[in-house]
């Protein structure tokens, strides 16, 4: 009873949103590797401070280290690219896409403005010598130069690089689907940085419980529609990927930070303007087809995690540690 | 993987726990049937507000009327029954439960004290004559004086007896795990009110789909233990309903109130007392436990929403609709 | 520096507004007095369900029974009126007004469509009887139909015709400023039920302390304006009434429910269409006018709450009990 | 009928609340100045990682990019220092704090541990040339092993060397008042970086209006107290902080950042334990010194902001702009 997907079953068939990664691997010693990375979602391919984007957020669960929601949560908008990474790199990442938006914006700071960077986090310490902060902000800003509206890269790259998932390697995963009203076509698209679970709590395989030494994980789950919704209505959508999330069987553990950002690329908001009066045009809240695009935000992110699984390949990482492609059936 | 269950797979497993029911039936004439309820929850034996117990909600959709969470969100604690009952009769509901507290409680309104009453709901029109609001006050004290601490009755009763779920008939259900820490075990326990989802939307059976005229439907989920916990903590048992409703395949329509209350009958608060201090004792946020908690607490949610329809016999309502019997292997 | 005054410093300066009020007052032994009553906001003057309006709320402290408000926060829209009363009234009240509703809109309850009644409240359980639970829900239904779009009367009337702010006769207050942008004028009206305070916080007045044996008291805020908002917006003006209670001297203590409601008559949302699509226009968040709004809401929720006072006239209660009018120099 | 103040009038009235600063200072050429610096704010001298404190947090308006704050809301813990600083440097600033945590805490990253570091700031662009990105990791650093319990420097110092309040120049100010339970003394804490308001708005002086072209501006509020509380009640202190506010005149702008984080020194969580259990004790919320510590936060709220511009100095910023001291009577 699923609903149809994208054409390319990822974050991506919603016009104008980019994705790029950078991926940092390499094996320092017997004890240490690096083994990490950026990943950034930019909502649009215009200038993301001048038209800023309608957003949402929910803290599925809090134990996480994201940045930049407060303010997406009073003004309802995302004025710059949403970042991933690990968790130590918070304050690179952040720095780094500052640059690549003050290089871009000359205003920002000699007029009254400031811009709020968006960033999320999952730890990849298991596989990844965390403490060696190989993220610096250059990579941030090589990241969203990165960015492209192309089929999304997926598995153990970016950000994703040392992520572990159910006991297998995580990462990077995306899927979307397409609802329509009045013959006009409306996608959701789901990006997921994948990184909790143990092998015994996956409902979609049948997989033994393997203790790995792994902390409770993370997920952080970016949900993009073209579908013209507000503020308040891309906060509802970002609440249902608890939904997504525990169809896969997630126990949304004590130390997980899952975290769901959404956002639309209709109805954007101009940054300068004298104007005092603006207008959005939005689906309502009781059509049926909200109903719809819930149900596309949660299939889209069960199977973004799933395929955050299929498409990462076995990845050594820190103390000779490697953690294993999962077996799932259409696995490439 | 699952959890053990509790001694009867039921929210009283909880000690102390009591649940009542007043169900009222009658065929009043070819348009209009009454079909409708209360149900009280009791969340221990004594006093209710002498001895309050520590709670926490969450409102995973807020398309509801439930009453009473504003002071429980301030204050962390639950002075009052939980009621269930329909739409239109929160009101009187409330009126009723008050009615009995200040029975009880010769001080509530004549010293500066006041009470908070919860009083939550499901909308039964589909198969209730609602707008006759046939819930009196006595219906709610009755349901409060039925309350035992043994099995619950499930299915079309108390509140549930209009309710409707995946198009099947719903209602009251529940279902328990236990965990164990330290040779020590505690019970969670889920009660639901559930009225929500389309057929086709199942993820627990193979149904083929077929419009009923129902409304998008709601679904109220009362979460127990005896794990010693406090406000926060119970809120976070409460979030990780949304998890467990999601693996049935609920969407978390529009106009679905999907609401969560959790509390626990460790750590009670007593209303008189000059003391200025006092303590709790409380299970660690980074236990393993905890997070066997809130795996109990899916289990649980997710059991309970599908024995509401294994033990809902079909009903017939207003206006000669027939809601069947879910169609599921091991139903009685 | 303050904003201009609208026509009549009132909440019905906003066009459409009505204010109505039952007030119960019979001394029926030396112990027990009724001293209370119920009192209506309608958001305008045309069907509230059919005509919805847009609106926020803060729960600046929640020790409060308010009902409605969770469905509020998460559709933006109240399509009730809104009703005061005492703490153990809110039952009766919630099901006076469903009458109200129900009479006016046939199809409430019978199609799928529910209603969500908005209702707050204070505890005057000082001076009314309040076990005797006088508000009966005819009141409620009385106090909508009493509701007229002209100046309100203050004071010792309606929901606040038991209440006691700062140690002296407190109740219904209500001011209004207004703002203008491009030519056209807005106005921010304020009603509050005041019912909180001891004589020595009062920073508008020079009052030594003196001990009732009042509880720690309650304000509600009802903020209603012809500015083009939406619920984002209208919640970030409820939460500006929080620097308006602070600077008359409030502690927000413990035990008092202050609670914020804001409303806009723009865009008003109609319950009955098939469209899949609507817009709302508003005003920028960034546009200086908005600061003045937030001004508005600060400084005619000052005044309203000192208004409550002046008005107010000495009033006697259950026990013998009499609160004083406040000596306040311009009172009436 | 102000409550007494504590020995310094100072947030390092609480016993091993520790603040440093480190301000940067140095006129780059005509046109750029940088006029900004860190605060550092530590809970208390020991570990903070080991020996995390309570806390909670509100957001008075979300116009500000602070991190660290979903965390704390979902755990109710701080284990870091807090640190304040300019809108451009939370990267850095983030990242000087991990550099730090991670030098006194080896095995944060190496096992499953992670660390939350909360950042706050405000807009310091009208006198420092924020675009320079002058504050580097070493300066949060180094302000953290400034920090003393001691007496702390106020005004135009540390993260508060460029801010203007009240179009006069401000940046860190403090106070502190003391309560008493059971011949036990309790004190309470505030400091603050000012960095909002016009002229006109004050309600503590009599300024004609003055128009500078300074943004919105925002502020920071730090309570700190060794009143024994958990997390839910640090909430509701930090949530007073809006009255405190807006007793001084604040309108609560749209750009403010409008940020409270409260903590207490009793009840530490120790990190390293296999402990399954662990207690609190705390101050009920219904005895009469709850609303003491609740006006003890409003006045030292409020009194911090009039002392932060009484001790800054007029200070020379970016393109030959200077911020006056205030004409305050008793200022320094």
């Amino acid at each position: 009873m699923g609903l149809p997907k994208g054409t390319n079953n990822c974050i991506t068939d919603i016009q104008g949103v980019k994705v790029g990664h950078v991926t940092l691997y390499e094996k320092l010693n017997e004890e240490d590797t690096i083994c990490t990375g950026v990943t950034a979602i930019l909502p649009h391919e215009g200038n993301l401070f001048n038209e800023k984007t309608r957003a949402g957020s929910c803290v599925i669960n809090g134990y996480g280290k994201t940045a930049g929601l407060v303010q997406v949560e009073e003004l309802g908008l995302i004025e710059s690219p949403i970042m991933l990474t690990n968790t130590f790199s918070v304050g690179p990442v952040i720095q780094g896409t500052l640059d690549y938006m003050l290089e871009e914006n000359k205003e920002i700071g000699d007029s009254t403005s400031t811009i709020n960077i968006v960033a999320g986090e999952c730890n990849d310490s298991y596989l990844n010598s965390i403490r060696h902060q190989a993220v610096k902000r250059e990579h941030a800003v090589q990241s969203i130069k990165n960015a492209k509206n192309e089929p999304v890269e997926e598995g153990a790259v970016g950000a994703g690089k040392g992520m572990v998932c159910f006991g297998y390697k995580g990462g990077i995963g995306t899927a979307s689907r397409v609802v329509s009203v009045n013959n006009e076509n409306f996608t959701v698209g789901c990006l997921v940085l994948s990184n909790f679970g143990k092998r015994g709590d996956a409902l979609f395989a049948n997989w033994e419980d393997k203790a790995l030494d792994t902390p409770d994980g993370s997920i952080m789950m970016i949900i993009a529609t073209d579908a013209p919704l507000y503020d308040r209505q891309l906060k509802r959508l970002a609440k249902r990927c608890a939904a997504g999330l525990g169809r896969t069987g997630s126990h949304i553990d004590n130390g997980s930070g899952d975290i769901a950002i959404a956002f639309s690329t209709a109805n954007r908001c101009t940054h300068f303007t004298d104007t005092a009066m603006e207008s959005v045009t939005y689906i309502r809240d009781d059509h049926p087809v909200m109903n719809q695009l819930f149900q596309a935000v949660i299939e889209s992110t069960e199977e973004a995690i799933i395929n955050s699984l299929k498409k990462a390949d076995s990845t050594e990482g820190r103390k000779g540690r490697v953690v294993e492609k999962a077996p799932l059936p259409d696995a490439e």
